[in-house]
């Protein structure tokens, strides 16, 4: 692979800050550990961030969209055509994810990295096309060499704006019809399992149409079979332009110290192909949700990653990690602002 | 018992508006029920305020504070000052309910009920005293039947308050040296249990502390047991001035009305008891967080509701709680705003 800027150095969080955070907590007129993890979000923030008291006014959401070859094996619920669809709902502010942006006052980017139909030119929607959707997976590679430098690129390129306009966390959100196919044949290729263990319903499909996803995806599993435990040549395989550009965005993230929030089921394909590219973005990904999809909760457990809610999401778009900022701004309003016992005459505790 | 208000007439639900919600979840522009526990939040806010598009606007937190008879037995880590210490920090904007109040835009309410010391007029501060502190329970009954009926119309009064408001979410929450020690006393009270089951850490006992509280409890249940299985005898046995209001409030919400939400493990105890008294209570609470305090499982699944979140949290004060409310507003958002499929032009799921 030929993305030189993948190799960029990605700096540790500050602990000296972090210690600085964790000091404060213990001073604030609660028991010690009593508000969970959310004290351990404000002091993790507080490394990220270089400071004792992180903020979280500055939000960026960008949700990459891309079409894959594999919806023609018939394993969505949904046309194709809803792809593009939903970028056009996006833009016009309908959307799930559109919705939650505004609720959480964060920005909200859309880049096209190849849906099958073109969107045309519609606001906050930034058109970084790999091409007109990945091929068919069970014939041949997902993506050429090239596609896949393309899609890591754009993934890139929306964490460069973001971090032009101060963000303080990165969110990367996901549309492609037929992309929990694509999520779930990159995470089997990264941790050497069979479809089963990681193929569910996505957007609603039932048991025979988990069955004949599982076997689809078996089948492009064992044509990619020597790319195993490769990162880089199982996301080219048998990922997509979307899923590419996640993972260049999880680490560009780091290189660029903005803590991102990882979303669900495909978001998190593309961190564990983003930790196994840079093991050393880990520090810079926390993880939002656990999703309602089956396979979600093996690809947590080899993230190393606790979610912060469960709440049975499945959507996508980045629903689950917009759901979650407000958490994250709660831990921080109460470690920015609570009284210290000294402050407020509160005795400590005894022994 | 003589409160003659605990009978006052409790309504169900509105099912036409709940099914209208729910007709409306299934039309906005997300495979159905992606949203997972968001989708059923909006459903059943919409029931508890009788209309398809429900707001929460109008938040109120009362946090009842109350000393306890039983600290004399050593069961906290914390000398019993600290109860009106925490008042005045409260009131003063330093304590964690009192930032968390202002970060979600709740109006914040002290009802003191009966701390040792009096906190004297101080802002945001309702004096509704039962007495300096309850009995210790190890040697007779915390209240007399007088004081029990004190407890839960200081909770009845405070939702009436909070009701002529027009407070659309009622939180409540609890402060009081040795109150885990009452909470887990009535909950054992309630479930017919040894105290071994629900006996913890609190606000930070180590092992020996655990054991000793433990038998401190199981002689109060030996002293008591008579009054096992009678909610209103068990609470002025084993409870509290802030226990009892709690449940007098959760009672007071239901039959005024107004969804309330419920923090961790003392006023999970609190509103056992209340659905002890008034089983058709039940659809008006709404469970926030999974408590840290290892006896929470088992008042959870005797209440038979699901928490929300699970943060590792143990605090009080209806901090749980409140760190919730961003997550309904944020179900009543998508739920209320987002493009349904006709409006967005977005195809529907095939077959």
């Amino acid at each position: 692979m030929k993305a030189d800027w993948i190799d960029r150095a990605i700096l540790p969080p500050d602990e000296t800050a972090a210690a600085a955070a964790a000091a404060r907590q213990d001073q604030l007129t609660k028991p010690r550990g009593a508000l969970g993890r959310l004290e351990e979000l404000a002091i993790r923030l507080a490394g990220l961030q270089g400071r004792e008291k992180p903020s979280l006014d500055r939000v960026r959401i960008a949700v990459f969209a891309g079409d894959h070859g594999v919806a023609a094996e018939g394993v969505s619920v949904f046309p194709q055509s809803v792809t593009v669809e939903m970028v056009r709902n996006f833009s016009a502010g309908g959307a799930a994810i559109s919705v939650l942006a505004r609720h959480i006052g964060a920005e909200l980017e859309v880049v096209d990295t190849g849906a099958v139909g073109e969107a045309g030119t519609l606001p906050g929607v930034v058109s970084d096309r790999v091409g007109a959707g990945t091929a068919n997976f069970c014939e041949g590679p997902a993506m050429t060499p090239e596609q896949l430098e393309h899609a890591l690129g754009a993934g890139r390129r929306a964490v460069e704006r973001a971090a032009a306009g101060g963000t303080q966390l990165f969110i990367g959100g996901e549309m492609g019809i037929a992309n929990t196919s694509a999520a779930a044949a990159v995470a089997c290729g990264l941790l050497g399992l069979d479809a089963a263990a990681l193929t569910g319903p996505g957007t609603g499909l039932d048991a025979d149409g988990v069955s004949h996803k599982t076997r689809v995806i078996d089948r492009a599993l064992a044509l990619h079979a020597e790319a195993a435990g490769d990162p880089a040549e199982v996301m080219r395989r048998l990922g997509g332009f979307e899923l590419g550009a996640l993972a260049g965005a999880y680490i560009a993230c780091a290189q660029a110290g903005i803590p991102a929030l990882v979303d669900g089921f495909i978001s998190s394909a593309a961190a564990l192909t983003a930790l196994r590219l840079r093991p050393d973005c880990a520090p810079w990904l926390m993880l939002s949700h656990a999703s309602a999809e089956p396979g979600h909760a093996a690809v947590v457990e080899a993230l190393g990653m606790q979610p912060l809610l469960d709440l049975g999401m499945r959507l996508g778009e980045g629903s689950g990690a917009a759901t979650a900022v407000p958490l994250l701004r709660t831990a921080l309003a109460l470690h920015n602002v609570m009284a210290t016992f000294g402050e407020a005459g509160v005795s400590v505790q005894e022994g």
